[in-house]
């Protein structure tokens, strides 16, 4: 007889490590357990099931060659045992058994195992507010709520719907709401900006101004007392500062990994992290024990330390990490550079690494340089901005994070890609400087928006480039500053509205013409540089710093950021 | 005074390390050569220009601001002295003066340097056929013989074309004449595929069958005697096996570097590659003098030695390496990978490292693994398909190469991103598996087919799988091979009109059926195993190994290739 495996947690990385270890142990005994019914689902696919662009929930279970990858499939196609509708309630390590419930029946069973993986994923955290049990209040815990949440559109039940949490999945579940089904959707969030910790305000400032472009109401700040109904039915969420009536209530606030049967069977569970504590072979605090997916915590390779990262694609590379573990092979599961991307509206946001505000958290003293240039050469026919953000360690000029917000084509994914594959060697600036990225005019321009960056981080770190942040040139601005003159490098005709609205403090000498014309540019006042991308007012710079100039600055990415951001100047 | 340089050459490495330097060193004095009034143009953007995508050639020489790159732009905005229509005819390394010629008035002079940049490009390869030198015959050295072309197609003068060479410059000129003029255009090819060289057949084959499908004439193993001419205008080419009429020919035969100037001056050239050989900091063997873009040979990091690149995104990273140096600042430029990207018609096609036939012609000992899967999620609407090729050094298990052709998407560009930033990095397989590539259903599969090709290729490695080429599957089938069973595990109605066209020789189990049907299998014969991406055919290879089968066999990346090859079974 083979070897006897037990895999609690049927969703993602557990079908995946059974699934594997029996193909390379064809004689090993592999029971698939879950408490649910529905296994083995694309659950982050579930944002376009609920908006309609998929419409069947039995599309989010099929494979590529549409098999539903139901209980049977799972055993006829791939060989293994396995028990839908069955909770593990308890480990026995020493006798290694698993103890079972079966939700039908209430019959319990002990299952023996030599080795057994867990991967009992995470739950929705929703924070304790009164209310929140109410009909119509919901997180998206599995395929269930889902198929609710989508009835009840379909039903026409739901014309207002407040989302809790400006998350990836909350803004995916706010646009499913508000672009296919029309429903008038609120976005409440506690942090002061939309995807807080993942992409710093320049950009998440672009995916706020679009989310209002696309008529979702995004409110920031937003301090929670009570969400109210009626008859036991939600009918509106309580805010500090407003009331927000809605049929339906989405908590989008986060997870938290299912560890109760590890902890009660004394495997070692981070209290820091709240994670399943694994090695790098994904081996709990007993050998004989794996685990894997959205309950462990593993290496951020950026950070330095652990982490919990709910991603499904890490969640399957850890399953065959562990199906090949389970046979016998030494593989390793490298960690995490956390990267992410997601579609919202006409939007492709990425990232990986860390942002600028967790860096300076954790203590990096972290530098940023922004640029936007067109995804494709920008000759090209219809070549549309993409929007970067470098994050950059001072001292050792070590690449942090990479963030981006481009068009819904690939070319977001493009250079999430080519940072989150390098990320793990630790490279520098000069390293990007140095990547090799391939080039024709209908995808790329000869420099890649990742080499222009670069490029500017660089300048920065060597004093070639001073920027200032957009917040002081704005206040600057507004605030009529009588030290401050702002120089417009455009073209005339561009120049020309700024020009006559702020008399004096803005003046136009364009970009070819600097050096011509250094008579026209104070030297006793702050020189702020102005153009749409900062190229040319980088340029300009350098010229004055020639010059003599002491207090020339240029602020970061260039007016196209304002624009994106909706802010009028 | 500041340093004094000279740089021979002014449309990619040249302009940027000019531009490069004197931001650096705003004191230097900075002369840009170039024997051409056309100047800092892209190049690359030739066969969109020629098509009419970009309708005035004045597009490709602005700047992303719109400011034409011409010689007063140089002067003014980059503050360089530019000679347009000068030719430089000697550099006496001794007293360190180039010579020049004013190709207008014939006027010789001197120009004293510190230190020289020779960015002097390459020039078509025109092999020597009779009839090369007819009116009507091209090979695209620079703009203005764009231009020319563009104008006889829009004066109606051309209504067939002959493109010589299907490489990239090739296709993208046929596409070109025969997408947007609508040209009867056939293209003749010296080798057995297009894209020689860069791409494998397996891929390469699917572009010929598109090039076919849009209605362009491919002609492989092309030997060309003739192009004939009627009073001094090309008529026809004449090939071994046909004649091909044509009012315009266009050879796309490569290019060589030139490197006249470098030789007269004595600097060392190579005999094997015809590049100017060339330091990691771009210098040349007289260290006062750097060189760089086409007419120099870099090193090629998967291949271990020295190659000629013509590419303008090294062109262009090129000069700002040599920009750094001539100010002092010790850059390197770390060498090539060949990554490359185009388009043709709906397809996107990119490579990086090297092909199979390549690593086996340069002694590798090499496999390959072949993938095919949704860009995308595969439940997410219009997902079309990726197809990737991995070679893989058999002994170390390093990637040497990899080669995708997808739709004109960018989702070619993020596989192609991803490999080349890590080539660099010498990754094995396993390294590919450890990557972490950004999930989201609109974007991409949980795995992406980078994971899913590396799979593949380590299975193969370790024995798990056993593959067959095409070659010999489409010989045993067509042949009646008496000792080969192809068992078709698709769903009943995909096999069925091939288990009837085959009786007895194509058969038909489910994958999820085939522990339970191993009696309908033979063991005593070879078992070909059958599905449309190779992924059901391999577990059912599994079982078949499992079950003590000794000779199964799984054609690489399943049916999907040979549907877009156009083959029939």
């Amino acid at each position: 007889m083979g070897k006897r495996i037990v895999v609690i947690g049927a969703v993602a990385c557990g079908p995946k490590a059974a699934s594997r270890a029996k193909r390379l142990m064809p004689e090993a005994e592999i029971t698939l357990i879950d408490k649910d019914d529905l296994i083995s689902y694309g659950g982050c696919g579930i944002p376009y099931y609920v908006s309609g662009d998929i419409p069947d929930e039995n599309q989010l279970r099929e494979t590529s060659f549409h098999m539903l990858r139901d209980e049977h499939y799972f055993r006829n196609a791939k060989g293994l045992n396995v028990l839908t509708k069955t909770q593990a309630t308890d480990i026995d390590r020493e006798r290694k058994v698993v103890k079972v419930k079966c939700l039908d029946s209430g019959k319990q069973d002990e299952i023996p195992y030599d080795n057994l993986v867990l991967a009992t994923g995470s739950t929705p955290f929703m924070p304790p507010i009164p209310g929140r049990d109410l009909d119509g209040v919901f997180a998206i815990s599995n395929l269930h709520k889902a198929i609710e949440i989508k009835s009840r559109l379909a039903r026409g039940e739901v014309e207002r719907v407040v989302v809790i949490g400006a998350g990836p999945i909350g803004l995916e579940m706010a646009e499913a709401f508000s672009d296919l089904w029309g429903v008038e959707t609120t976005v409440l969030e506690y942090f002061d900006q939309v995807l807080p910790r993942l992409v710093d305000p320049p950009l998440a400032r672009m995916v706020e101004h679009h989310l209002r472009e696309k008529g979702v109401k995004v409110v920031l700040n937003a301090r929670i007392k009570e969400i109210r109904g009626k008859d036991g039915k939600v009918t509106e969420v309580v805010e500090e500062n407003g009331i927000y009536p809605a049929d339906l209530v989405l908590f989008a606030t986060g997870v938290r990994p299912n560890t109760e049967l590890a902890q009660k069977a004394g495997l070692l569970v981070s209290p820091l992290t709240r994670g399943i504590v694994v090695n790098d072979r994904l081996q709990t605090s007993d050998p004989a024990i794996y685990a894997g997916g959205d309950c462990v915590e593993i290496p951020h390779l950026v950070l330095g330390k652990r982490v919990v990262m709910p991603l499904g694609s890490l969640a399957n590379r850890e399953g065959r990490v562990i199906g090949d573990n389970l046979a016998g092979r030494p593989t390793k599961f490298p960690g995490t550079v956390g990267a992410f991307i997601m579609k919202c509206f006409d939007l492709a946001i990425g990232a990986c690494g860390i942002s600028l505000s967790v860096a300076r958290a954790e203590g990096f003293d972290a530098i940023y340089a922004l640029n936007n240039q067109t995804e494709r050469a920008h000759y090209y026919p219809e070549a549309d901005f993409i929007f970067v953000e470098l994050v950059v360690d001072r001292v050792t000029r070590r690449v942090l994070g990479f963030q981006a917000v481009g068009p819904k084509t690939d070319g977001t994914l493009a250079r999430i890609h080519a940072i989150s594959s390098i990320l793990p060697h630790r490279p520098t600036v000069e390293d990007l400087i140095g990547l090799e990225l391939a080039y024709a005019p209908p995808f790329n321009s000869a420099l890649d928006p990742i080499h222009d960056v670069a490029h500017t981080a660089e300048n920065i770190l060597t004093g070639l480039l001073v920027q200032i942040d957009w917040e002081e040139v704005l206040r600057r601005l507004r605030e009529g500053d009588p030290n401050t003159v702002f120089v417009d490098t455009r073209h005339p005709k561009e120049a020309e509205p700024l020009v006559k609205k702020y008399p004096g403090r803005w003046i136009h000498v364009e970009y070819d013409k600097v050096r011509a014309n250094l008579d026209k540019i104070p030297r006793d006042k702050d020189i702020i540089l102005i153009c749409n991308s900062s190229r040319r007012a980088y340029e300009a710079q350098r010229w004055l710093m020639a010059a003599g100039y002491k207090n020339t600055y240029v602020p970061p990415g260039g007016l196209n950021f304002l624009r994106r951001w909706g802010v009028e100047l």
